[in-house]
């Protein structure tokens, strides 16, 4: 998209209009839902998060969300005409063209939720609908790590692992919105049971649920740990559960039960991301969620497996990291997405 | 690109101008090149098939290319100015910006060998360099079996697997041109030794030379076929090698082994299908090579697979069927591609 501006680079264009444009971005999550307003040049300028309440339904989530909108315009001493555009993502598959979220795991009874029109007839505003993970690498692609860059693929590894690609400056979704579910490329042929229902899924071993599940695997076999009680089936019953940030802690310590997991886990996201950069072959692959707590040693240890397992020119071509936006890409990206539609006319 | 037509659709404005162009499409192998003189709107007027003759090295080869070149013209009665670009396809990694064939497996002495510029020297015609699989998905989306589809994944099952990506009408190429390198997306961690020095790569187990050596590490360990005496590891001197094709009809025939072999193929290759799905959700993904001698059972055995493992809404929106184009197909794609950079200025 060669309108694309990167508008918080020095040195570039800027229109009256445009700068005082301002933006909403809404990420929905199953336990939270964030609101930020945001301004066209990709700064956030104000932020809520509000309990999602996803057990009452989607026609109260959706009010939440008009509530929220209407809240960060107030906050803020705007009207809601002063909103040019919002932006939601939503986790799961949507229908960006109809603005339809087609179903979205975590949240009971979201099928078929008409999340654009009803958010307009709220509102008076325009909505623009995407997966959230294509806005998390929109977002990145407009304001995080990426600088220059026009190819980039991010891996958010939470509880699941979502995927978003961005090829020349555009969202890339594929020809029914189901393109960049990366968390789905197959690493291990009748491999893990993934949630998906398929097997041997890149989610089934590095998202940092499937790290859990794996190292509990081995503490049930029972493996010595210091996260767990010698005999690893007879946990107190008062003892926390194991998390990801636990496992990534251990590591830290020495415990070499925890030290194998992490090690493993920066194989499988390593063949995941070699597999991307022989498909795609981008400038950037971006890593976000829960595992960005394993640091800098498990980072450094997946960029080694991929430039020692991926063709040379694609390796050097492509700068594998952290994400720097945190928790603030969902609401960037979703906001920028609505702005870039604002802007065109064509989504982003 | 909107001004991508597909000349052979009905209906279609066609130019007085582009309807009598000329394109020459150059098809690159390690035993023989094809040269094709191909109309703008997709039709081979003329082919040859010459010996590669690669072990004499690439000058040598460069001027077997030329010579093709003149020899279609000539035998269409067409002087050399009335071919308006002639396309080149080649195997491995080319640097398409440059025109250079950064190394091309199976013919010796190929690095960094300036193909555009020798060929443009020594002809004084438009020279358009690009991958051979590149090549044939761009020809499949053109001419063959793709309709009005727009975005395609192409996979040559071969000696190796090539890939071949058209997103929006456009060849991808990725930002250093090893995109679509997808015999080497991992199917399986830590599996088969892949002849790029990786491990589990797709080509490793779904390339026709794989399904061979897979057959034959059975047949060395002793399990019974019809394709070697009972005791495989003393096959007769005079035995001829073994084939693709030959594990096919003996699967036909009802051998074992051999069944066992192609279904497990399929369930390969379903495997990455499905990866693919879930990065580009294209609507077509077309087979060809060596592998289409397993015929339409194979081919609905992946299908199956496919809609079994994918995504439901990434399985529905994409058909996986065999490419109709045969053995043209490469020469109609680099014809192609010469022909779509001559009309826009842009490549294909």
């Amino acid at each position: 998209m060669s309108g694309a501006r990167r508008p918080t680079a020095p040195g570039q264009e800027t229109h009256r209009e445009t700068m005082t444009k301002r933006y909403v971005g809404i990420d929905l999550g199953g336990t939270n839902l964030k609101v930020g307003l945001v301004s066209a040049e990709g700064k956030v300028l104000r932020r809520v998060s509000i309990p999602t309440q996803a057990s009452r339904g989607p026609a109260h989530v959706l009010a939440r969300m008009a509530a929220g909108v209407r809240r960060v315009a107030r906050e803020a001493r705007l009207r809601l005409e002063d909103v040019s555009a919002v932006g939601v993502g939503t986790p799961g598959p949507v229908d960006t063209r109809r603005g339809v979220v087609v179903f979205a795991p975590n949240l009971p009874g979201w099928r078929n939720i008409a999340v654009r029109r009803t958010l307009q007839e709220a509102l008076g505003r325009t909505v623009v609908l995407e997966n959230d993970a294509n806005v998390a690498a929109y977002g990145e692609f407009r304001c995080g790590v990426a600088g220059a860059v026009r190819d980039l693929v991010m891996l958010t590894l939470g509880t699941g692992v979502g995927g978003g690609i961005v090829l020349d400056g555009r969202l890339f979704r594929g020809v029914a919105d189901t393109g960049a579910e990366l968390g789905h490329i197959v690493i291990v042929q009748a491999g893990r049971r993934c949630g998906c229902g398929n097997r041997g899924c890149l989610e089934a071993y590095a998202s940092a649920t499937a790290v859990v599940a794996r190292l509990q695997e081995h503490v049930d076999a029972g493996a010595p740990t210091c996260l767990a009680p010698a005999d690893g089936r007879r946990r107190r019953r008062r003892a926390p559960p194991l998390t990801c940030e636990a496992i990534f802690h251990a590591a830290a310590q020495g415990d070499a039960l925890a030290t194998r997991i992490v090690e493993e886990t920066a194989e499988y996201l390593a063949t995941g991301i070699t597999s991307l950069l022989h498909v795609l072959n981008p400038q950037r692959v971006v890593l976000t969620g829960g595992m960005m707590g394993a640091g800098d040693a498990f980072l450094n240890r997946v960029r080694g497996r991929v430039t020692a397992t991926a063709f040379p020119r694609a390796a050097a071509a492509c700068e594998v990291c952290w994400s720097t936006l945190g928790g603030d890409a969902g609401i960037l990206g979703a906001a920028l997405a609505a702005e870039a539609f604002d802007r065109t006319g064509q989504p982003a």
